[in-house]
């Protein structure tokens, strides 16, 4: 029988990967829809009748269709590992939880998009990093982990002392940083560094990760 | 007796608006405390311990600190008013109302602060608004608006029949664009406008509308 949940996009890509990760945490049987980013898939019509904006992932849930990531994830863990989204079910743990999510989203992600682009992405392209781009965001990167450290020195985890949708936002675009020589910027915070081993050692994770090569699929792995 | 619940910042930003107009939406008793960006009040230890990040706002209910207005707008609907947040209650409805949550934050927010800086705030500010960054953005914002027009031909609200969260966070950086010249391409989008007239007609929007003056409290009304 075909798997209920579909998720369509390809799973390298730091936003497709971060449902991914919330199906596997919640075990959940589900089809990867294979597409490709180089033949545009993402604009065909029929792409476009699930998500007008043109962007992967897209989720399927028997009659539910879903875009945008985080609302993926918060789906699928409300429906099948509930406990993921809204801690320990008050309403401060819920609102703990999303806090830090949404700190991954406006806080944490742009800043780590910025400098993987430029130092993984920029070189496959045969392009010169940016130091001006990357300049600023490691002034932003500093200002973040300086955070991060001090919130995880005080619970093991983002929200608390359970591991929740917030920390496992996180994953996909940390996976890709990890390989720039920025990733000692991790390795020097300690609390930072203890959580990041925990989360990539997930099995959940460790799965995911197989889906995402160093190189986002661009080529072989850039030189470092 | 002073309110259970305070808010800090300065009600004339968007971020601080989106949290306000929940609290009147679900008519909570509550205090805004002033604060001045001008004075760098944001950078001082009292406001770091609340939120490390600097950022405006932040609330307070109770023992629970919270920063990112889309978080504190959950958690006020979540314990206030929990109909706006989940829809009719059903994981589908949820969902949906995520999923137009984060179009509004990844969609459609960056669209209008880049519009709107150009023409309310760089001007205001004494210089002449960038074209290419308008144009950009004009683009995107057309995408944007074609995906809003067929979404509410379908439903009344965004999320389904009924008013959300997903709506209501559209209200203050729409409330600003509404100032622009590009106000045009929402008239012209005859099921967005029905919408918006709707929601800024709401008693809470008009409140919170009383602490956004169109200049951004900069200086006098930008001509246009």
């Amino acid at each position: 029988m075909a798997a209920a949940v579909k998720v369509y996009g390809w799973a390298m890509s730091p936003f497709v990967a971060r449902p991914l990760l919330c199906l596997e945490e919640a075990g959940v049987d589900y089809e990867l829809v294979p597409m490709s980013r180089e033949a545009g898939d993402h604009r065909q019509p029929d792409f476009l009748a699930r998500n007008p904006f043109g962007q992967v992932p897209v989720l399927e849930d028997g009659d539910l269709t879903l875009f945008e990531s985080r609302a993926i994830a918060r789906h699928v863990l409300r429906k099948y590992k509930p406990e993921l989204l809204v801690g320990d079910g008050s309403p401060e743990s819920a609102s703990t939880v999303d806090m830090w999510l949404e700190v991954e989203a406006h806080q944490h992600h742009p800043v780590l998009v910025a400098i993987t682009m430029q130092c993984l992405v920029a070189p496959l392209l045969g392009n010169a990093p940016d130091q001006a781009v990357l300049d600023e965001n490691l002034g932003k990167l500093g200002k973040v982990l300086e955070v991060y450290e001090a919130r995880l020195s005080a619970s093991k985890y983002l929200a608390g002392e359970s591991v929740s949708i917030a920390d496992l936002s996180h994953f996909p675009m940390m996976r890709y940083f990890m390989e720039t020589e920025y990733a000692a910027l991790v390795e020097e915070s300690p609390h930072v560094k203890a959580w990041w081993e925990e989360l990539k050692a997930r099995p959940a994770a460790r799965r995911v990760t197989e889906f995402m090569p160093p190189d986002f699929g661009l080529g072989k792995k850039a030189e470092k």
